[in-house]
């Protein structure tokens, strides 16, 4: 089987990403869409999907187009995510509803999400198109609700850790999975390896979300993509801050819940004291330990797919090398 | 060929949509979409999908997950336009965003899209699902672009009938004609049979939307759904409008422009105004010309159908019924 490392199958899937041309009227509801795909990004979930295919087939360009529809619905979520959220920003850029409006925002997501649908379907065989639909319509369903629980934890002062994974799980995890799994049906894997796959994907998606919670208080500010402190600021409640208020003594939670309550804090100070805070209880090993628990479950997932160990290898590399990447 | 009435069809589909189960988490996402979908209404383009189904095949309660499909989908633009047009009020009750906000609008509304897929490939033959998928696809993505010119006719003073004609077109008609053409793959209809019925809907749903514009100006307080004049008084750009300013003498098309100008006019005042204006170039005469010819093309076109002209009768019965009421 020639296999294509995820470095050549992330050039060649951003390649076709580029070269899709959205020049057609009305521009007003086509340029943004098209604003949003030359973003770039890592194209991470594509280059799941092409290597998932890639364990059970080697014609990895036959199923470009519904690798452009994962990466055509993800950035639909951060369009519509980003104006729910009223975020100025994304990736160094504008994002959609400040350069244009919120209309724009909304009428131009939607097209996204009906042109995934489109690409989905596109020279999809006839035989995959029905799982596929399923598990593209259950993960896109899925990410719905993730962020509607993240929108309704911030409301609320009672959120769990196993409500806190379960978002998270919900809201980046899934398509991770879904992607790789997508890649299995597409491959032909049998369907005991497409649900490992999954599975390898939902852990590492977890793996990888606690990573960015636990950097965004302990990361190096020169390598870290956002501000030092962001989730701190806005009382984002995270596995760390959730946990820590359990586990703190009682005067430090007091401690813990006025920095929360504070509405005039000074940022740097708030971030250092809290900061403080989580370092008394020992958030930052729990934390580890809980990202390493999530990797391995991953790796074992992935190590009981039923094709050779060598095989696996790119989705090994690459896996390590997003973990890597982030630190 | 064992036939239904639309009567019996749109009693059945309403049926099936009302025992579909939304209650599922988080409520704060499928609330709203059950809803928009107990908002009721006539269920149109379900029942014209059944009725081409019923064209060719009996079992027309093997197609109710893709009748259930178009509905939803329209439903999702009911709200996402309601929220873009800043509308308060659907069918007598408060829209999503009124009774929850903006961003449940959003959520709920994508949900929703998402939703319609999902019912689209429930159950669908293998071999008709790609075709439906690029019907459906194409369709949804043309409503996006009727949304957005009507959007950007509102800042633009060159709006021409033709222009005005083809933004009906996309905004209203190619639903019903997907709707049509669906029902006929579905029921394994000829490929020209399908094209037939495609435009059949198309010519129908632009003689409706002149017909509702018509009514605006002129029809019977007691009877159109909503106020007269609702059109004349935040200036739309319709078929009447646009002629009108082509064909008033200088002096009227002055007067014509200054109501459109006039920020503090009274309402019934420029209501009157601007109806007498109309009445003086013939508006409505031309209007109910223009409604009749595009009813006449429908009707050729349904004549084209290579089906027994008897089982042709509840859609045209149907069509029919729709005029009436309207007027």
């Amino acid at each position: 089987m020639r296999q294509q490392s995820s470095e050549q199958l992330m050039k060649a899937i951003h390649a076709y990403i580029g070269a899709l041309s959205y020049s057609r009227e009305p521009q007003g509801l086509y340029d943004p869409i098209e604003y949003v795909l030359d973003m770039g990004g890592k194209r991470l979930r594509p280059v799941l999907m092409l290597l998932a295919y890639n364990l059970y087939r080697e014609d990895v360009e036959r199923v470009y187009p519904q690798a452009a529809a994962i990466e055509t619905y993800h950035n639909f979520t951060l369009l519509h995510d980003d104006l729910m959220d009223n975020a100025d920003m994304r990736r160094g850029v504008p994002t959609v509803h400040k350069k244009w409006d919120a209309n724009t925002a909304i009428l131009s997501g939607d097209a996204m999400l009906i042109l995934s649908y489109r690409f989905l379907a596109q020279e999809c065989s006839a035989e995959a198109l029905p799982q596929v639909m399923e598990v593209f319509g259950q993960t896109a369903l899925e990410i719905c609700e993730g962020q509607q629980w993240d929108m309704e934890f911030e409301r609320r002062d009672d959120v769990t850790v196993e409500e806190y994974i379960e978002m998270i799980r919900l809201k980046t995890s899934v398509l991770l999975a879904g992607a790789l799994k997508m890649g299995a049906v597409l491959g032909g894997a049998p369907a005991e390896d497409a649900e490992r796959l999954y599975r390898f994907g939902e852990r590492m998606g977890l793996a990888f979300q606690l990573q960015d919670d636990y950097l965004d208080v302990y990361g190096d500010p020169a390598t870290f993509g956002k501000k030092i402190g962001g989730d701190i600021l806005c009382n984002k409640k995270t596995y760390m801050l959730i946990t820590a208020l359990q586990l703190a003594e009682p005067d430090d939670r007091k401690a813990l819940e006025g920095w929360l309550a504070a509405t005039d804090a000074d940022p740097a100070e708030k971030i250092v004291a809290v900061t403080a805070l989580y370092n008394k209880v020992g958030i930052a090993e729990r934390c580890r330990e809980k990202i390493a628990a999530y990797y391995a479950e991953g790796l074992q997932s992935l190590e009981e797919v039923g094709v050779e160990a060598a095989l696996k290898q790119p989705l090994k590399d690459y896996v390590g090398q997003l973990m890597n990447r982030q630190l």
